[in-house]
């Protein structure tokens, strides 16, 4: 079988772990790396470095490993040429909006457009979907950390005056988060008002949320996260049905993984454009058919 | 839209949790039950019972809640008449042989088999299959219990001698388990017999097996049961991914839910036979498309 040709568009945290998982999939090959300036970088001595695609010759799969905001941008452009799209979109309430706006692009050109493949929105999507299915009257929450988050840490440091940034996230209960931002100010910089940008912030405005100057982010960097995702309900007419899922995880570890999942998945889709809940879970997977079904159903 | 139209094929503890959650669904409706001798039932009344499935008019999907040694023949016969099925096989190791049989079938008669859709196989694999994906190297441990395993109960209630019994499952870690078989004895029967040829039988041969006799085995049933599914595994090239999976669970009540579920999917399916993680789970949920991604994901 031919390997999938995979290219990684950007090399932050998470175009580096997607590397990772690109290079432990046996049925897969990093054909390249794209990024704006095609200059090298830490890791990615003796591989391709492009600012164009095109440089790459055939490419199957396209790993978007750029901020949320430029997904669209970067999923248009790429399924245009045929090429099809994975990306970890994690701003939850556009997620319909941009299936819309990717879906008949993807199915014009032939091409399949795999979205919010993180872990939340993502694998955690997939549990969340199956718990409600198992009880279907009740109440889920998705209780998230302790942890770093990627994207409110993104935010956070795209604030101006802020020079890196780490947004912890703390579950408080219930579905609810505190959010403890640590940041390193620019020179000159106002505290209050990068406070006040922070809180106003559509990733922060409705979580209680701490603002704490700090000399070195750095310092406090670990990429652990976790979550706890509850359902307890009524499945026919049997109550106190308790469901429960939990990860401590690597976070752009998974983040990267889950990518290489849905990468591996939109080979195997129809053109179009696809959320992890609208595609079976074997087709995720490497491996044959059968013998994935033998060790797992 | 039209409501989808349901057969109850046999009515024991899974027929009658698979009604229930029949009823519970507003986008399907039980047209009937059907079962050996036409008798009505506790809880089946003003329902039509009936013997052969051709008296219930048009069927969209017949739920076989028969036992699993019973489900081959079912399948086939009800697929031989366009009538799309599910079930809730449980023998493990005899999976791809039913979904080998009763996918040819199905194609050519323009139905589909959703087979094994219970909790295990069936929710858990989809759960497992993610895993698997999540962390694809590693090793992944399914414990189950405490609590009464219908499959088991049903194959110790068939040895000759049995007038009832109820196995236990106990969970002793790292995916095995003590069987903890309560048996009632019909007058006149030979302990060491029963024991021995539970003890032979392929649900119990390959576990530690304790066989008991008690007076009432009715006065120790409880239909809770639970499961503790764990992954500990490499994302890419990070080890140490901690993942979990929990329910505590009135078993039959879930079955007949996941059943339902399939019986959903099994009318959004392409003619053939299908296992659930080969299944996009948001095709097992009542609801609209739109509104279930921008719910769950």
């Amino acid at each position: 079988m031919d390997k999938i040709k995979v290219a990684i568009v950007g090399y932050g945290n998470i175009g580096r772990f997607s590397l990772e998982a690109v290079d432990a999939a046996s049925d897969m090959e990093c054909v390249g790396v794209v990024r704006r300036n095609a200059a090298s970088a830490p890791g990615l001595e003796g591989r391709k470095v492009v600012s164009d695609i095109s440089e790459l010759g055939k490419v199957d799969v396209a790993i978007l490993s750029v901020p949320s905001r430029k997904v669209e941008e970067n999923a248009l452009k790429y399924l245009s040429m045929g090429i099809s799209t994975v990306d970890s979109f994690d701003i939850h309430t556009d997620i319909c909006a941009l299936r819309s706006t990717l879906g008949p692009v993807a199915a014009e050109h032939g091409a399949v457009s795999v979205i919010s493949a993180g872990w939340d929105p993502g694998s955690d999507s997939v549990v969340r979907a199956l718990m409600q299915g198992l009880a279907p009257k009740g109440i889920s929450y998705t209780n998230f950390g302790p942890g770093r988050s990627m994207g409110h840490s993104v935010a956070a440091k795209a604030v101006e005056g802020v020079k890196e940034a780490l947004s912890v996230t703390i579950p408080i209960g219930t579905g609810l988060h505190r959010r403890m931002v640590y940041v390193e100010l620019e020179n000159g910089a106002d505290f209050e008002k990068v406070r006040s940008a922070i809180l106003a912030d559509p990733y922060f405005c409705h979580d209680e949320t701490h603002v704490i100057a700090v000399d070195n982010v750095d310092a406090l960097n670990d990429m652990g996260h976790g979550v706890n995702l509850v359902r307890k309900g009524v499945s026919g007419a049997s109550h106190n049905q308790l469901l429960e899922f939990n990860m401590r995880i690597n976070n752009p570890a998974l983040t990267g993984q889950v990518l290489v999942m849905a990468a591996r998945a939109a080979v195997r889709q129809a053109p179009g454009c696809y959320t992890m809940i609208e595609i079976p879970v074997i087709d995720m997977l490497e491996g044959e058919r059968e013998a994935l079904i033998r060790s797992l159903v």
